[in-house]
């Protein structure tokens, strides 16, 4: 079985034809010109389409697709998403079945990045997993009994904004103190800015000294790796805070794998071993059982798998 | 229908036949004597269902049970159950089969309590909702799409021990600043006897000066109504805290409707509101709408309601 897989961002329209068994066939991508409105934006996806499938003599199914934002249980409709400017509430798939001629279902994105992992990733020897999305910010979606846990109007899994400090810093939401506002790429850089300006001898403050903004947490596992304790010590304080936010998602949902993905959980045994330790310390000691946080390696592409698969599920 | 629903405590059995419309037809209580041993308490089961059907007239479709601890996922075995001594894993469905020729399920109670509330109380109109008990400890159960949420072990919903503060101070459990450490009965009014004693003037400081250990929620309850200002305060301060673990419920489920109970939970409005008002606050915008906190008034009765609706849905 084939289908096509889209992944929808505020810059670039990916999409994939996945085959259900190997995985990528053909990939493509190209730009969302976001700012020309909603009716350009959905003819770019019948281009995409278009594009993807010339010369390729394959029948999909049908295509999944990814975005951020809210998705209506009817996984047809989004919300006002975050990147695209002038979006409402918008039926998409009819949208894209108009141009395209192809059925259409749709999901958040984090929500497909969990189900593609658990589909073609190291999800996939798990019935149910807690995939946490460390990147720019903090997101992630949870597979319970193979299937993406939607909540009750599909948002469930809003797991940066769970809070670990009730006294702790805001982050770009309105929740203070969430795992977001250490985790997120902005806030744990600035974290680490903070600490390496009090510590002049250290050479990541000679590196960064003249401009500290340029400092990102890839940075902070370089130094690591080449032994900078101080680089050492904020990923360990980082990594207790995802510590914390474990213990809350596995005390409420009893889920204990847990699978990492985004450009900060690169930081590996730096940010991951303390998060573990953390959290098996707090832990009722019956949700230690099976605990274990595992790392997904399939980056961007887990999305776009996700959604692929999405259309094996829904429209198969 | 008719079924026999039990709610096994350390120190008492309570046993209740109840028609599947209608409710309770006939209940009793007797003593667990849990001291004496598992075989013993087994034995007990069975009298308290001898007793129970002396004079009925009607065949139950079988028990449903609710216990303290962690339930499989066949619903019929127990492992280590506090309060109950000398128990380990233990099959307790056949136990009480063997003895009764009744079949019988079991359940953690904390999920019967919200069970209960979903067949018979104010959850009977959602078919998602959050219960969070407010007692001795904090605990809760998850209906999800008109079933228990159980996790992947049966232990899903230690609603208690969901962190606030990792700064906080520890509970019973080892988790460090769940808000079972500030709602909890004891510690609840260990921070009122500690806020009390500085407030010389107060007069729950003269009812309480010579014996702070007796001073109970209930009493910052009465003296809230009487207009003191102080206990107002620390119940709203307390409020707040259970806002902060709501936010953290929501984010994670995307179930919207919270149905508390238990003795702390008495404390209305005073406690309620403050709860309501921050866990609003808090919220990211989408999460806000459907938010409610209802107060469930079937107190004990909801865990026994629960255990004979689960025979019915399990047996039947």
């Amino acid at each position: 079985m084939i289908s096509i897989g889209i992944d929808l961002g505020g810059t670039n329209i990916k999409a994939a034809l996945v085959d259900e068994k190997k995985g990528f066939i053909h990939q493509i991508s190209i730009p969302t010109h976001a700012d020309l409105g909603k009716d350009h934006v959905f003819d770019r996806i019948a281009i995409a389409v278009c594009d993807l499938l010339e010369e390729q003599n394959v029948k999909p199914i049908g295509i999944g697709m990814g975005l951020p934002g809210m998705v209506g249980m009817d996984r047809q409709t989004v919300k006002n998403p975050p990147n695209l400017p002038g979006w409402k509430v918008e039926n998409v798939s009819a949208e894209v079945n108009k141009r395209t001629g192809l059925r259409c279902v749709i999901e958040n994105d984090a929500n497909l990045a969990a189900l593609g992992s658990a589909r073609f990733g190291v999800g996939k020897n798990e019935e149910s997993f807690i995939m946490v999305t460390l990147g720019t910010g903090v997101g992630g979606g949870i597979i319970y009994n193979n299937k993406i846990f939607r909540g009750t109007t599909g948002m469930a899994g809003e797991l940066g904004h769970v809070i670990i400090n009730y006294h702790g810093p805001l982050s770009n939401s309105n929740t203070r103190g969430g795992v977001e506002a250490y985790l997120g790429q902005r806030f744990l850089s600035r974290f680490a800015a903070a600490t390496i300006r009090q510590n002049t001898d250290n050479p990541l403050y000679e590196k960064f000294r003249n401009d500290f903004d340029k400092l990102e947490p890839v940075d902070l596992h370089k130094a690591a790796k080449e032994g900078n304790e101080l680089a050492i010590d904020i990923l360990r304080q980082s990594g207790e805070k995802l510590g914390y936010a474990l213990v809350n998602y596995i005390h409420i949902l009893d889920i204990k794998k847990i699978v990492l993905s985004g450009g900060v959980a690169k930081a590996g045994d730096f940010l991951l071993k303390p998060a573990y330790d953390t959290a098996y310390k707090y832990l009722m000691p019956p949700f230690r059982e099976g605990f274990e946080i595992n790392y997904e390696t399939l980056g961007n592409d887990a999305a776009l798998l996700g959604a692929a698969s999405l259309a094996f599920e829904e429209l198969s």
